[in-house]
């Protein structure tokens, strides 16, 4: 018997009938000996229906007031599957994150969690009691309602399984686990059975979209098992623990991620002086742009080249800012790009293995891909392509680092 | 400068607009100097829809997890009227049930205040803000949510009215007042200036459903006076308040109450015994069902009829219930009318005006309509008469009672 803390998203909960799916689902868990708590979202939709109320009003809608609307979605969750757990005859209870209670900061709209009181839960959990919280949501050290921000879900359940030092987080999605890649790019594309904490992190913030980044932080720093699973269909899923547990059957390359959201902003002939970088990327950064991928290469005429990606959706921002900041400094010429892609590769292994870089870039070659920008980090290599290559190079890739499926018998 | 609670029911913020409205009032209100505190009902429709979802999981649902459901509906309120008023430049704080702490009984759906800390209220006050509180909604000891059943808002106000010693607990609703009858039975029925507590709990539980009894009880024992206003329409409405403020200008009777909702049984011939309205009422009462008329009379024959009425919903359960028992006790028969309504003048005035029943029985005479049944009490008289009569006893008492308002220029 063990304890595990269990997350149903908005989607998993989206109508009565889900909900009562949930309940099937939580109760056979239990009728196995397994002490259950589970985490919701609010009902799919019923959180931008709030936000629309509170829109209708203020444009800005004030935060701590917008905590108190929002966080009434995931109250009627834990209301209507407590009761479908009734029905089922399984005794079950609900709580608010104030009811927990959930003590967060005061930084309404995204709170971070500062601990869990899991006396109550505790207390039910020995009665026999299935224990339902609401996802998303704390209150502040005065009782004042927050929320963890859009996902949050994710975070509570992972902060209640390590607070209850739980045997397993799973958290129920609309995939049946963490794959090496993209399904819709790569046929061929694998569900991973384990990843490590860092892995899923890479992974997680260069596209693959299946856990929130914070959850996956907060299960690693804590050690809390993580197991991404398929809400209505049946399947191991993936788990994401440490290293050690991952280690001995670790391939060099765990999986690969790409996204095209990004622009690209190069920076031609800048007279060479010292805080060059500081003083291109200074303006963008305060107008609170984020930059990803950044490189510099001298020319052979004392001037030097700044090349960096940014945001999509903060490329012409960046591009006037930029385009100012260059003009100032002499620079020859700005040059921009915004059909760029970047591909990752990903993997714990990558640090043991010589060449994995080499072997990318060969594999590139080999289909005619030109790489624009690199750059690399003790578990991951990015590059750099032109949008179109995107689908071209993952698959090349894929195939290059045996990540592919056998072929169907 | 006074503190006034204020409470608007869930027509008066059934939209953003009207929600917009009651911000305007507020902050018109605050303008003059006045402290605010404001309790408010569900939006019109959510409460229902809410149960709505429950009731397509289990047809009970489970009381606590019902309570946890439906305290959204205030929930959403308090956090949009507090983004309404900020963006009037009204510096507004939100407080659900437990929030402030409002402490109930544990009794889900139908649960008691027992107190209310009232510190955190007024500490917003002293900061200038105005308070939004959630109504109809409180948490037991245990911090769990309860619920004060439908109606509950008006409760809550009047107890915050009390906790806060406030000047004047205002019911915003959609009628102006409290008239000396319905104005769709009598045109020229008039609307009251004041009235008292006891008289108003006559004229509620009789069918002009203005206010929740239960508040105007909580009103009466702290007295709190108590104005029944129109939401969205200037005019005084009408005070609610002791006796000693209304004597002066109080004539014999205020009002006339009246309700089509109840049904006679008549149990005739009953062998006359100790204890047999015992006998024929206790297994009704066993059965959940209130009585509210009872008379009796001796025939001449050693037996007895035992007349009653009871709410029209309960009538052929109570009439199925009656039959089995008069059997036993060998009564002669049972005759049954589910046709009746019942007139009651009200007014504290009756106490010292000698000669109200036998002027009420003429001025019914007078027009002919048969009096079937008699009920009394120190502020009240009630008559069943036919239904067919209702609204020609209602006219002639009015007339007869000097009630009716001057005619037009």
């Amino acid at each position: 018997m063990s304890l595990i803390v269990q997350k149903y998203g908005g989607t998993s909960v989206g109508t009565i009938e889900r909900i009562e799916g949930v309940a099937d689902k939580v109760a056979a868990f239990r009728a196995e000996g397994h002490d259950i708590v589970v985490a919701v979202s609010a009902m799919s939709g019923e959180t931008n229906r709030l936000i629309g109320l509170a829109k209708e009003i203020q444009d800005q809608p004030t935060p701590r007031e917008l905590d108190v609307l929002v966080s009434t979605g995931e109250q009627v969750t834990i209301a209507l599957l407590c009761m479908a757990l009734n029905k089922r005859g399984v005794p079950a209870r609900s709580y608010t994150g104030s009811q927990v209670k959930i003590l967060t900061d005061d930084a309404h709209n995204k709170a971070r969690i500062k601990s869990i009181d899991e006396k109550h839960i505790r207390a039910d959990l020995e009665e026999g009691r299935v224990v339902v919280v609401a996802g998303f949501q704390g209150a502040d050290e005065h009782g004042n309602i927050t929320t963890l921000g859009r996902g949050g879900s994710d975070t509570t359940a992972v902060a209640l399984a390590a607070a209850l030092k739980a045997d397993e987080c799973q958290i129920y999605t609309d995939v049946d686990g963490v794959y090496t890649t993209d399904p819709r790019v790569v046929d061929r594309a694998r569900r991973m059975d384990k990843i490590t904490f860092e892995e899923m992190l890479e992974m997680a913030s260069l596209g693959s979209k299946v856990l929130q980044i914070r959850a996956v932080e907060f299960a690693g720093k804590y050690n809390v098992p993580l197991r991404v699973l398929h809400s209505s269909q049946d399947g191991p899923g993936t788990l994401i623990c440490t290293d050690e547990e991952v280690e001995m059957e670790n391939p060099a390359i765990s999986g690969i991620a790409f996204t095209r959201d990004e622009a690209k902003i190069m920076v031609k002939g800048v007279p060479d002086s010292p805080g060059i970088a500081y003083k291109i990327l200074g303006p963008v950064s305060d107008a609170n742009i984020e930059v990803d991928v950044i490189v510099q290469n001298f020319g052979d005429d004392q001037s030097t080249d700044l090349t960096f990606t940014v945001h999509r959706n903060d490329f012409i921002k960046a591009k006037t800012i930029v385009e100012a900041t260059a003009k100032e400094l002499g620079a020859r010429e700005v040059l921009t790009d915004d059909t760029i892609a970047k591909i990752s590769l990903v993997g714990v292994g990558m640090r043991s293995h010589a060449g994995i870089a080499s072997r990318m870039f060969k594999a590139l070659a080999d289909v005619n891909i030109n790489i624009e920008m690199i750059t690399t980090s003790e578990i991951k290599i990015s590059v750099i392509v032109d949008e179109k290559f995107l689908e071209l190079g993952v698959r090349a890739l894929h195939t290059a680092f045996d990540l592919d499926a056998p072929a169907e018998a």
